[in-house]
């Protein structure tokens, strides 16, 4: 194999690192609706939530109309430790496929935490720190996003409690040692640290606990805990402005080619990282600038754009947080314990909720054996063994790659490779043991769930 | 913190790729000892070796006259995959030293195998797969290189067949289902497999294998197997050769902004990424354009260099292997139980036992709890979480900086980070528990283990 002119790795500089977040915000007609209290149904306000949040991430939370927010410096010189991010020519997967299509990767695994979660998790323990904080406190299913926290709150000298899902933190305890050498604290959740940990252990004796839980504890440690605040992972408005880092860096190194992708395809959980992929290629599409196909790649398991209600609901399941009106499978969902990877949290990001919702993306949800034989494929040809996460997104872009076979259209694709799988080894085994399953919801769980979905005050 | 003009990471361009590797032996005016037939005592030629390895890699293995030896077009593609890989300023790192030192790692945990193994893997598959090969076969200790070769090998269509330590195979699961992910097939050694793992398995039935022991297997598999050779990850002159491209990659960015090393610092186990990282530096002092101090960093569990004998020995314990002229600990020796990391073979690279018996290289033996307490320093001010091999030479880095800020030298230190800890996360977990201890074998141990060196026909 020959490689044309497009080198197989593009980087940027590290004066290309971009110099502010782009917020889509500032570009949609459709504003995202407003965090509500649960209690009242009144949209929350910066004071609202001050006792659980930093200061400055409530003002990036609820700004819908500054399209660009500086990147601080401090943040900037711990991106350049491992930005700007490869994009990758996928010139092996194309020779694989034989596909007229051109297949790129923004790689975002290329730091010790494994995943782009870095972005946002440095950005937000500034913010803690700058306000003169103690610590943070937050969840964690799979780890990747404590890693991410622990790394970010080690460089800069301050507390890190994690609460992780029980399961995970008896089956994965290498994320959890990971997340000791960073010097954060673990605690399994529920845990009898907090009273919805003791609520739930009391109801629950044998609980493994779930996502939602460990929020619920989190919030409630930084609640009570003098100096802390709580910080998430993803689906907050906050945490895809700090994506965006990702869709900057993807398009200043497209345009240096002269590349204008077709298709731009990402894998969606929470959203974090689609909606950073995707925001400077939306901008254009929503000021009407340009076209692009977008699509969220979503687990069959776990399918809350494809199969879920837009709707209010509680983003935890202690239902101690406000109120997101987003695509939600309810906040009690969760799924069927054959589901390997992530991806597993019952609510998509409002953003994207709305952007979904006015036909601006599209979404597919695929089976996770289809994903790990793109996976295993993927891993072969083109070197990094990726995260069960992001492999969704690899199989939506073969498939797609494949229609192109198909027509001969030279088609390019653009796709997010989130973060690599090293913690995920005992689902490839399954999958090399051909003991791994699909499960589907059925429509009557699902209708179960929603029948749960909150009443909100006020509205109807 | 702010950076001054050398970035963070130093890229080079797919362009500056070396076209070539450096072979060090054509500088050598002392050449590496050649491989003597342990029956005869004789040198071992080109057509003594062919049946175990590649026509091609023993030209590499017995020329010691050709300085530059290209690098075929298609490993160069693969190359750049994952290379030019980073030369690393630790800013992070010297700013938690307070040290007026300016040290520089060049990292080669970037690819999936995580380690520099794989920049040799892809070399020894690609003769192989060019001399109408089927396959190759190997041994494993921790998995890195079983996992680069694996990758390789996935890469060209070759088959892989690993014989993996039995201790690691049954306690790494995580490291066998990377290999098996690349359509490895890997097998617990001892195994029944061989004849050598049979008498081993009927002498020892409780054995839990040994790396010598694994040579072993994998040299008779190739032996028996038609269509098949063994390959081997370190210690041999080709593989010294092929790993050079670090020490190009790292002189050409270090030229790149005008900065001369006074001090390099690589981690010895076989000598495969020391001896690559130094070898174009050592050209210019073995010509005396040049003068660099040179520091091989060794654990005290396994001190071939510090503590071995310069003698002739055989490269595994079934003793079916040539006999190499290394400084070694005896072919019997096995490190202490609770030695974490790798680092564990016997003997050191001939070429690196040449130049260290004629005073080139210096070397010291470090205890592996002052190296985790490196290594988690290091992870958290630089964000990269160390393998414990690697840890070694940040280990020596750090002392020689501490060294630096009691004499106010600005010395330059460049040392080799050859790889990622992900799967060394049982290690960390001892450290943090306060469960890791030291070991140095006695001076009885090694003089019992010297008293088995073979005695070789023909000389005494």
């Amino acid at each position: 194999m020959t490689f044309e002119k497009i080198p197989y790795k593009i980087y940027l500089s590290e004066q290309e690192l971009p110099a502010a977040w782009y917020n889509v915000r500032a570009d949609m007609k459709h504003k995202p609706a407003p965090l509500l209290n649960p209690g009242t149904g009144a949209p929350m306000g910066f004071e609202d939530l001050r006792g659980v949040f930093c200061d400055e991430l409530i003002r990036q939370e609820l700004d819908n109309d500054t399209a660009e927010i500086p990147i601080p410096r401090e943040i900037r010189d711990f991106y350049k430790m491992y930005r700007p991010s490869p994009l990758v020519r996928a010139y092996c997967l194309e020779e694989k496929l034989q596909t007229p299509a051109n297949i790129y990767y923004k790689f975002e695994g290329n730091n010790t935490s494994g995943s782009h979660k870095l972005n946002s998790a440095i950005a937000q323990a500034y913010y803690a720190k700058r306000q003169g904080l103690l610590g943070v406190t937050t969840e964690t299913g799979a780890g990747q996003w404590g890693t991410a926290l622990s790394m970010a709150c080690a460089y800069l000298g301050l507390d890190c409690k994690v609460y992780m899902v029980k399961v995970s933190y008896e089956q994965k305890p290498f994320r959890r040692e990971v997340m000791r050498t960073y010097g954060a604290s673990v605690t399994p959740s529920p845990s009898m640290e907090t009273e919805i940990g003791r609520k739930i252990l009391q109801e629950h004796p044998g609980t493994t606990g779930s996502l939602g839980c460990a929020i619920s504890e989190a919030v409630e440690a930084a609640a009570k805990n003098p100096g802390y605040r709580y910080v998430l992972g993803s689906v907050l408005n906050q945490v895809l402005l700090h994506q965006s880092v990702i869709g900057l860096e993807t398009k200043a190194a497209l345009d240096k080619y002269g590349v204008v992708p077709d298709i731009i395809i990402g894998c969606a959980g929470g959203g974090s990282n689609l909606g950073g992929l995707i925001s400077p290629f939306m901008g254009e599409k929503l000021r009407g600038e340009r076209d692009y196909r977008i699509l969220a790649v979503e687990p069959a398991s776990c399918p809350s754009l494809t199969r879920g209600k837009f709707a209010y609901d509680f983003c935890d399941t202690g239902m101690v947080c406000p109120l997101a009106k987003m695509y939600t499978l309810g906040s009690g969902f969760i799924p069927s314990a054959n589901h390997a990877g992530g991806l597993r949290y019952h609510g998509m990001s409002p953003v994207l909720s709305q952007l979904y919702h006015d036909g601006l993306i599209e979404a597919v949800a695929v089976e996770q054996t289809k994903v790990f034989e793109a996976a295993e494929l993927f891993a072969r040809v083109e070197g990094i063994l990726p995260a069960p996460e992001s492999s969704h997104a690899i199989r939506a872009a073969m498939d797609e790659a494949l229609k192109c076979k198909e027509t001969g259209e030279k088609k390019t694709i653009v796709f997010g490779l989130t973060g690599t799988g090293y913690f995920d080894m005992t689902a490839y085994e399954k999958f090399h043991n051909g003991e791994m399953s699909d499960y589907i919801p059925t429509d009557e769980e699902l209708q179960a769930s929603f029948n749960k979905l909150p009443q909100v005050p006020g509205l109807d």
